[in-house]
């Protein structure tokens, strides 16, 4: 059984033995190259030496940030996911969970510019299907978290009144988290893809008319 | 430059240097196995060698039957659109594209007994969005298709008058595609996931009475 990569569900923002602040850059540019690289070559087929290479160090360089290949790819899901965070942060406090749905379409537009973190992660989520892949937990939990939020996120807007008649939270959050995934594989092979577009259109598919006023009306405020 | 796997729009059924029976019996279960350890290891890292070991046969044993790896991963693709398109052919001429959407809807229902297909298909389809993979090109086609197909098949469903008010072909034809593909890679990770209910769900979404009707119709009749 190979170790699972666990990621703490509030990492800290310093690791506490790569303190200075030149440290810190380092570890961020080693996270930056070792992301693009697990992008580009997917992650069973990297080792800690190419990857080394690539960040113009040795392989005991690259050991003394990340212990080995395990905890490199943890590094990197925490550092996207502490990104993802922050985007999302400003947009929960908007009622009735139109802020969070926004946030969807501002993310969609964000990876647009993120072609590396999209390959990334469409490619390591379907190696991670295998039980037996060290992120296999973590992607489980990750698409379970996604889902339950966003069934959150609708459930307030049905409260708030703003879905359309017979949209049910808990299946609708199951298809807008499938289409944004589906979505990323999509533009991967057609990077002429709207992907903000059609998530904004597949949202504003679920708000009754009400909602949809108020949804704009975060847009052009948030 | 990479050689790109060229899928012939209609292959033959046979191929002319393996035409004795115990050949082609061979030949597919070769194509079962790699299809397997593609699934399981990736494109990128899977060899011949390997291959051929979980085949019980050498290396020069396998060689007679594909030349090459691009070889058996064409050999792979081509057989599973040929086994995709005997399913739908049934469906093809009910009027109003209401068959190919019950398709759909089955082929969702068929891929949940068959993870390992679609863990190699969701797994070498975010491979292939590197332009450098074999694959790339029949992928990217093959996204083409899928899509225009569908957004024929829901004009089609236009002009029967079966589509609720504002729905959009060409763009439902991407989230539709876009909602199977986000589907299959959540099952991987989710196997509890009911696709074939939620295609089910999303097509309903798009008609209106009458077509949610005659959908239903095709359903039990089909």
């Amino acid at each position: 059984m190979v170790r699972q990569v666990a990621v703490a569900p509030d990492p800290q923002p310093l690791d506490p033995t790569v303190g200075y602040p030149k440290g810190r850059a380092r570890r961020r540019e080693i996270l930056r190259i070792a992301s693009e690289y697990f992008a580009e070559n997917g992650y069973d087929a990297a080792t800690i030496f190419a990857i080394a290479a690539a960040c113009g160090i040795s392989r005991a360089g690259l050991l003394r940030y990340f212990p080995d290949k395990e905890a490199l790819l943890e590094g990197v899901l925490r550092y996207r996911d502490e990104e993802d965070r922050a985007r999302f942060a400003p947009y929960a406090s908007v009622p009735g969970g139109l802020g969070i749905l926004r946030a969807m379409v501002d993310l969609a537009e964000h990876n647009e510019h993120s072609p590396g973190l999209i390959s990334l992660f469409v490619r390591l989520s379907a190696e991670a299907s295998s039980a037996e892949h060290p992120a296999h937990f973590y992607f489980s939990e990750r698409l379970r978290r996604i889902r339950s939020g966003t069934e959150r996120t609708l459930e307030s807007a049905a409260r708030a009144g703003y879905l359309r008649d017979g949209v049910d939270p808990a299946a609708t959050a199951v298809q807008l988290t499938a289409l944004m995934d589906g979505l990323q594989a999509q533009w991967l092979l057609d990077p002429a893809l709207d992907m903000a577009g059609h998530m904004r259109r597949a949202i504003l598919e679920i708000l009754n008319t009400r909602g949809a006023a108020a949804f704009d009306a975060v847009e052009t405020t948030g």
